[in-house]
């Protein structure tokens, strides 16, 4: 049994990663939600008991096994090293230690054994690129993989509480006709589509367009994966979804890569077109698996693969997969 | 000056056909508003003076010069050999005719020749191949393009009146918790993003995502395009916006290409990143143009090019580029 502190524990991940420790059984002797100032005092529920969200500071992490980190990559940056110093492993769901040489980025799914020799701090990944490594592990491994083009359609709870209570109220006042004017966006989110997430950098790819690259190849371990999202954000309540088109190194049927697909772990085939069978944002909300459907032959390469990939943001993007990497460091005593 | 027909009137594109008539200043004597048997009697407004809506009929073409057909496959198969055989030049909507080869399809800022010699019917393109090709020609006709990968992101009134009202109706049922079942589409659209335009074919592609490989190549004159598309419909009232991955002949920087699109007739570039210029689907309501920006350097592709394009899909995806084409057969006498 273990004692977990939720760092950031209010927040849309953070309350989501109690949750999920929760559903999943994870032996928990003390949870212990963390929280900046602001949100200290107030409380959350687990299994049914109330926990007073106390304020996070370097003394924080006394007696901690496991912590759990969803508070922004500053407080990332500030506050692992003393969870660290007081003996426990902290997974970060923050971009702060990702690319770090000697910090694993883990899907366990997809590359477990990278846990192996942490040194204290293990990533969790973008929530774009976790569903994405799911999906394209099984085929890396059966054909090679050489390129990558992902368009994704964000939703707004990747942004946090703030942008899903903007599109709420925006979307509500937009047919009202009295739209509120926006705050945690530049523009609109109502009935509108942003190609615009996380900051521009000057290749005129955003960051987080940059992440889902390095990380995907990060995971999957091929360094020289070719790879260009353009990453959008949708008037979507919760979950992504990913037009991905792919180029094998060797050609691979639509129906085989349908097969490996479907006895992948952590995958779920929804691909049923004559049904109309196929992957639904609403319908990921609340799942932990990641669901692929639309899956074809390229017309436009020789070598090539399409899918749509969907998955819930907030669970395996970023709570699920954080708790399931816990798992793996308790399962195989890597802890 | 010249009697025009409108069939299909009170749709969502045979209404927005008689404002862009209105208000380009089309040279129109007899306004002619033509509908189904369930439509007629109702009126239409042009230039502040009600017009009755009659029903559709073969005898309706009579002295009619240009018949704007926007009533579904089924009725320009039905009744554009009537208008013609009156002595009228069909501009159709609809797919119907686009891929025949006796049939011109037509984008005039892109390929206005081929209405020459038109043998009576002209078709105009689907809402996402018209303005991908208006970005796409000047590219092609500078350095070559030999593969387009594209994601779209469209809008609900692609569908008609009745799915822009689903939208409204089960957006505001989801916010008060009482949200009707969908009856246009097969899932909610409401806060959902589907995967699913047009009918599956065998190949895993739909109807929609071949259109826009078949029409790009057509409009384009590369028979040898390779062309893949990933068709998606988001809870966006209006305009499409497409994330659009390219691969040329020979190399070109995003620095050219973008001032190549600032020329390109018809085009608008929006690309200032540091000032979060980018197009946006409500923007583009109610315009003619076609914009483009987050245009960058395929980090994917040596001669790799990624950009962002939206159009109000009512517009440049159908009215306006058809009132366009009725502009270029006057004016060039070809009519």
């Amino acid at each position: 049994m273990f004692n977990v502190a939720v760092v950031g524990a209010t927040g849309a991940v953070g309350s989501t990663m109690i949750r999920v420790l929760e559903e999943r059984g994870f032996p928990v002797t003390e949870l212990r939600p963390l929280a900046s100032a602001r949100s200290a005092g107030s409380v959350v529920e687990y299994l049914g008991k109330p926990f007073e969200v106390q304020e996070l500071t370097e003394q924080s992490f006394e007696g901690i096994q496991i912590a759990l980190f969803s508070a922004g990559g500053q407080r990332s940056r500030d506050f692992a090293p003393a969870a660290v110093e007081a003996g426990a492993v902290v997974i970060d769901n923050s971009s702060a230690f990702r690319m770090d040489p000697a910090v694993p980025l883990v899907v366990p799914e997809v590359n477990e054994d990278d846990l192996r020799g942490h040194e204290g701090i293990v990533a969790n990944p973008n929530c774009v690129a976790a569903p994405l490594v799911v999906a394209l592990k099984p085929i890396a491994d059966a054909v090679g993989l050489e390129r990558v083009i992902v368009s994704s359609y964000q939703s707004v709870s990747g942004t946090g509480a703030a942008a899903i209570e903007e599109l709420r109220a925006q979307t509500a006042g937009n047919l009202a006709g009295d739209e509120p004017a926006p705050s945690v966006y530049p523009h609109p989110i109502a009935f509108n589509v942003l190609p615009h997430i996380d900051v521009f950098e000057d290749s005129g790819y955003t960051g987080e367009e940059v992440k889902v690259g390095n990380e995907t190849r990060k995971m999957l371990h091929l360094p020289d994966l070719a790879v260009s999202a353009t990453c959008v954000r949708v008037p979507v309540i919760r979950s992504h979804s990913e037009a991905v088109h792919i180029e094998t190194t060797e050609p691979i049927t639509a129906d085989a890569a349908r097969e490996l697909l479907m006895l992948a772990p952590g995958a779920v085939v929804l691909d049923e077109p004559a049904s109309n069978t196929y992957p639904l944002a609403r319908d990921a909300e609340g799942r932990d698996e990641v669901f692929i459907g639309r899956i074809r032959a390229d017309a436009s390469h020789p070598r090539g693969l399409a899918m749509w990939i969907v998955a819930d943001n907030l669970r395996k993007g970023a709570a699920s997969n954080a708790v399931q990497i816990a798992e793996s460091l308790v399962t195989h005593g890597w802890l």
